[in-house]
Order: structure tokens, then sequence, then C-alpha cells
């Protein structure tokens, strides 16, 4: 009898997770002669573990086709991470009871490092209660912080939209630097790893180009050494141009973010590196400045994805439905370059144990001697990850055609579970 | 003889400057039988007053037709505003010393109300000094505030971007709002004017949809009202989404962004309205928040342009050239809407004492009775002004290629002028 799939998306979303998905419907329909139907969890886990399983049977070929080029995530997501089997064991038991109630064969868990990690212990846990189910991680997060993939898919979007964004802000600073603003700051995601701000850099081809300054959470942020690098962007290009990690840390390791700034009521404030340094600048240059923060902005742009990134993730999808096929149980497809000129790249298989809980940081080789720049061997790594356009339809309003779930859910067959 | 055009931007750049810029040198080189050189101001009028004129004519012709899809403004632009012909006489005839020394036939200024002003004092006060000159104001402004014309160039990429990012970004947080992010605020520009704040309201096609919030600087903030709609939008759509212009004030008149905020220094902390929503929403309500500024980042976004806007602001430009050509001065070129569906528009022309210094602020009959949404009269306005896509065309790299000009000066003819 054919077994179904279970697919959920986990974590924050990104521009191209829905590609993913689509990937996995898509193929799975061509081999409906194999496969049973593919269900996801409403809002992730935790609709697993309330047994609220979408029927993406319901879902028309249009709408399917149409997850593609849709940001967001399309069943939706959460952030629930099941700990170790004896502290979870209840959710592990649970989560294997209702793959059992609803014939999944297939679960396909679509997250980063704590993801590859639950599939990992479901895929451990069912075998040990006598219900294997062959558990397939699929690597998704814009941090691009997942081990042993060469880079993981969401990751080169988010990249493509700061470049995009702080090469025209740029453009438009210094057409006013003379008698206006002089610094310009974007701040840009990325708490532990600064892969999104080095992406920054690849704007900056020659002497005097943008962003001229790159804070990334590496490296611990030097007052004196960021003030000097702006005062001599300003003296000698007319403007400086910045991009900043939200994770950027001072010499004791706080967050530069929570320094200092209280409300009127003396609360620390929350989040906001970017007016800080701006405070930095203007009391300590005294130049004009702005700044912008542009938070699940750069996470859901997909009007600007990039199209290696969107193909890349169409294709983690449709390679965990054939690796499910060919019986594999505990892996997970990731992204493997063959070349860099030209750029080619491939699926490869890894084994879940080895993505499980592992954070990739840049390379030290990334990094400029001064701690605020992209080297070549950067460059080389981050160019072929932006390239390409793959633009959404629009209506004829100007919008995108974004497309919606019906999210017709199967029929409960458990009895309740409180998450 | 034949005269030269010369030709400023002025303020705020857009993502469309340069697409005037591009009608007017290319419409000006057709011409080429009856105009001399196009000369731009370096910086605008502060380059004037400098004698620094960039020499269009040695731009190639593909760097000319770049111009069309480059944000920024290609030949600098400036804040520098010229007072009544009593208090800036000096700077006046500057103007017109240097307008004769390069035999300029026609001053074309690009800008808002306070150009149409400067471009109107430089006609009278040139006739006065027995050097008649054509002045042509064209128009240019995001915040959509200048009288008579239907909308301004500049405005309708700006406004796109808006609908299209809050439009991405909701998707963004209903997917996760279950267990994560409830309230997401976009802040926005517009600090007298709320055109841009309510573009964002394009997207709320149907009940339920984002975004479920606008602040406009023409309506006091009334927190108990703004609470209670937040509240509302979470219970009932799962999540809140909220756009707010910089220029929103509390019932005193105080922008909130001012309102409370202090540094670890006690200063006042500039900017921001969303953090201080943000707080508001999280002591009050005490949902999970995120909140973007994208500042510079709307005001440059060419990769995500309007086709309308594109085309008119190239026209506006183009139409200056004509108007020259027909001998008129002291007037501007303006878009009429001839009608709404389909939407069909021409360029019109008024006198620049009609344009000058005067604010158009939103209808009442744009806003909702609770003074936080659009109304179907301001959605019949908006929605024509962000159809169409114009894309930059990407190098292989997978960035915009914008253009950057060579900005070779006209050899000075006159002493030094101090700014």
């Amino acid at each position: 009898m054919k077994k179904n799939i279970l697919y959920a998306q986990s974590g924050g979303v990104t521009p191209v997770i829905n590609a993913t998905a689509c990937g996995v419907i898509e193929t799975a329909r061509k081999n409906h002669d194999k496969i049973g139907k593919v269900y996801a969890g409403k809002d992730g886990i935790i609709g697993i573990l309330r047994e609220e399983l979408i029927d993406t049977s319901r879902e028309s070929k249009t709408a399917v086709t149409a997850l593609r080029h849709t940001p967001g995530g399309a069943f939706g997501s959460c952030r629930y991470k099941l700990k170790s089997i004896e502290e979870s064991k209840r959710e592990y038991e649970r989560l294997i009871e209702v793959l059992h109630a609803h014939d999944i064969g297939y679960f396909f868990y679509n997250g980063g490092g704590d993801s590859a990690d639950t599939a990992h212990k479901v895929s451990q846990i069912g075998k040990k209660m006598g219900f294997p189910v062959q558990c397939i991680g699929v690597p998704k997060t814009i941090d691009n912080d997942l081990p042993i993939t060469d880079n993981c898919p969401g990751f080169g979007s988010v990249a493509k939209y700061v470049a995009v964004s702080i090469l025209e802000a740029s453009l438009d600073v210094e057409s006013m630097a003379s008698s206006s603003t002089k610094v310009f700051i974007l701040e840009v995601m990325g708490r532990h790893a600064g892969w999104i701000a080095a992406a920054s850099g690849l704007v900056a081809r020659e002497e005097g180009d943008p962003p001229h300054v790159i804070l990334f959470p590496e490296v611990p942020f030097k007052q004196r050494e960021f003030l000097r690098k702006v005062k001599h962007a300003v003296a000698n290009y007319g403007y400086c141009s910045i991009v900043v990690s939200e994770g950027v840390r001072n010499g004791r390791g706080q967050f530069l973010a929570d320094a200092g700034t209280r409300d009127a009521f003396g609360h620390a404030q929350l989040g906001g590196v970017a007016p800080v340094l701006a405070n930095i600048v203007r009391e300590k240059l005294g130049y004009k400045y702005h700044w912008a923060v542009s938070d699940y902005l750069q996470r859901s742009a997909r009007h600007v994805a990039s199209k290696v990134d969107v193909e890349q993730a169409y294709a983690v999808g449709a390679s965990a439905v054939e690796f499910a096929l060919q019986g594999k149980t505990g892996v997970m497809p990731v992204i493997k370059r063959v070349s860099n000129n030209p750029y080619r790249w491939k699926i490869d298989e890894v084994s879940l144990g080895r993505v499980a809980n592992r954070e990739k940081m840049m390379p030290k080789s990334y990094i400029t001697a001064d701690g605020m720049g992209i080297t070549p061997a950067a460059r080389r790594y981050l160019a072929p990850l932006i390239r390409g356009e793959d633009y959404p339809p629009y209506d004829r309003d100007g919008l995108p055609k974004y497309v919606r779930m019906k999210k017709v859910l199967v029929k409960k067959k458990l009895p309740e579970f409180e998450v």
C-alpha cells in the first residue's frame, strides 16, 4: 500500500521555503503510483502534534505551481524545539502516533539545524517503537549557518536583497552627500553569523564602492577603528555606507543593540543596532546620518529573489522525494558546489547526525584584516548565490500574485493532545 | 544661434528622477538642430552657483539610456532653498550670470514646490536683468504633495515598493504568528502627507488582508483606538500588520518619533516612530513584535519601480524640452488623469506660480472614518500609479546595471563664488 508524505516547515520562514514545498508536492504528484498523499503540518510541528494535517491534494495544480514564487510559509511554521528523547518523550511518542494514524511513510522536516536534529530523533524513535518512518531533513535558513551543505536555500535571496538595497541606497546618499546625509546605516539579520552582512560586500567592486564598512557578529566592535573608517570614507568618497549585522557585540560580548538605549520609562529598548551606531556617528563625528532596519522585509522579499536560490530551494524539495523513493532515511539533501567558474552545483546526501546542532560561522579568511570588509575568497563563494532573477508574476494592479493555500485539514483520528 | 539647456536636480532624489533626466537629454539630442548642449548642475543648484556645470554631451548614448533605470540623482542634488528675491538677491544675480556666461536659453529645475518657486523667480529676475531665460519646472517628489498635477513622478515607485513590501512581510508574519511575532510595524516616509503610507492600503482587498492599521500624519494618534484595532486584528486574523508614516503626531502635535526615547546619556534619540509604537504594543498588549524602517531603501528601490511612474517621469522630462521649443516659460509639465478605467493620462501645462509653495494633503475622503485605513476613493486614485513592472537590466553577477555619469565639467568663465 502506498504511504503518505508528511511535510512540515520549521523556524523562521524564507523567501523561497515555499519553492521547496512546491518541489516536494510536484515531485510526489509525478510519482503518484508510488506515493500516496502529501500532508503538511499546519504551523509546522505544532500542527502535527495537534493532528492538524493539511491535505495538499486539495490544492490545485496552479496553486501548487504558484508556491514556487510565494514568500512566507504557506502551511505555517513555528519555533518549537523538541529536546532530547528523554525530556520530550511525550511529544516524540505523540508524533509517531500521528504518523502511524495517517499512514505516513515519509517525514520531511524543512528547517535548520534544530529541525535536522528532530528529524534524526524521529527516525530513531520510530524504529524503536516498531513504526519505522523514513525521515528526511530538508535544509532551509536565511542565516546560511548549516554545516556541510555549501549554502542554505533561503540565504541567496536575502543576500541578493541586501546587496541590491545597499547599492540603491548608496546611489541615493552619494547624490546628496555634499549638502545632506553623509552616513547611511543598513541593519540586516544575523544574530551569530555574518553571512547576510557579508553579501552586501558583493557591491564593492572598485575602490570607493559601497558599502565602506561591514560589521559582523564574528568581529568585536571597536569604536575607534570604526570611526576612523567612517571618517576616511566621508573624506575620500564624500559619504559612508555601512551594513551592520544585528548581532554585533562590543568587546565585552554585549549586543550593541542592547547597549544603553532606554525608553522614557527607563526600560532598555530592544532591537535596533542601526540607531545605536547612528548615535555614535552623530556624537563623535557630527555627520548627518540616516538608518534603515530591513527586518522581515529582507526575509520575505521574493520580488527580488535569486534565481540560483529558487532553483536550489526547489531541488532540495524534489530530492527529498527522490531520496524517499530510494528508501533512504536519516538523511538530508544538501548543495554541493561542483565548480566556481562556471558556477555549477549538484544535490548531495548527508546523514542528519552530521548536520544537527552545528553552526557554520564565516571563515576568518572571508573577513578582511581590519574586520570590516570581505575578501576575494568570500566574494568567490558568495557571488554565484545571488545570480539570476526569478520574478513572481504580477497582477494587472501591479502587485505580485502570491498564492494562499486552502489548508483543508485531514479528519482527526486521535484524542486531543495538549501542546 | 542655438541655446543650451541647463538642467538641475533638487531636493530628495527618487527612484525615477534620472528617468526624467533621460527624457530631457534624449529629447534634446533628437532636436539638436534647434538646441545646443544639455548641461547639468553638479549637485543641483549649488553647482550652478559655483559654475560647476556637467557637460552631458560627454556621456554616451548607452549611458544616457541607462539613466532611465538608475536610481539616485545621477548629477547630484542638494537641499538649498533660495529665498525671496530681496533676501537672496546675490544668488539670483549669480545664477543669471552663470546662465548668461554659458549661453543657457532654457533652465529646467527638477524638484518639488520650492524648486518650482525658484524656477519661477529666476524667470522673473532674468527678464528684469535683460537676460530672458525660459524657465521650466519639472515635477518630482516621492511625497506626492505637489498641487494641480494628478500625481508626482517618484511617488508611484515608492508606493509600489511599500505595497509589495508590506504584502510580503505580512505573509511572513502570518505564517508564524500562532507561536511567534504577532505584530509587525513598517515605518515609511511622509513628514506631512500620508500618501506613501496610504499606498500600502492597496494590498488590503478583502476582510482580514494586511495592512490592518495605517497611521497618517494627517490624523492625530489616538493610543486607545490604535490598541483596540491591533487587538482586534490579532484576535480575528492571528496577527496585525501596521504601516506608519514617520510624521505621525500625538494629540498635542508632537512627533511620536521624538516622544520619550532617550539614549544612555539622556539625549533624545532621533528618528524611528516604529520602535516607539512597538514599545506601546509591548507594554499595553504584550504581543511579540518586529519592526522595520525602510528609510532610503524605499526612495531608491528602482528594482521594483512602477512602470507607470517610470513612463511619467520620462514624459515630464521630454515635455520640458518640447515646452522650451514652443517658447514657453514659467511653466511646469504636469500629469493629468484622463480616465480611471482604463487608466489614461496626458501631460498638461500649468504656470509655476500656481504650483509654488503649496502642499497637497490627502483629502479627508481618502481616509476611513476610524482614521486608520483608506477608502475606495483613495484606492481608485492610487491603484493605477503602481501598475506595471519596469525592471532594470542585471549583470551576470546578479546585480542591477546602474550607470554612473562621467560628469565632465564645462570650463569656468566667471570668478569664484562663495556658496
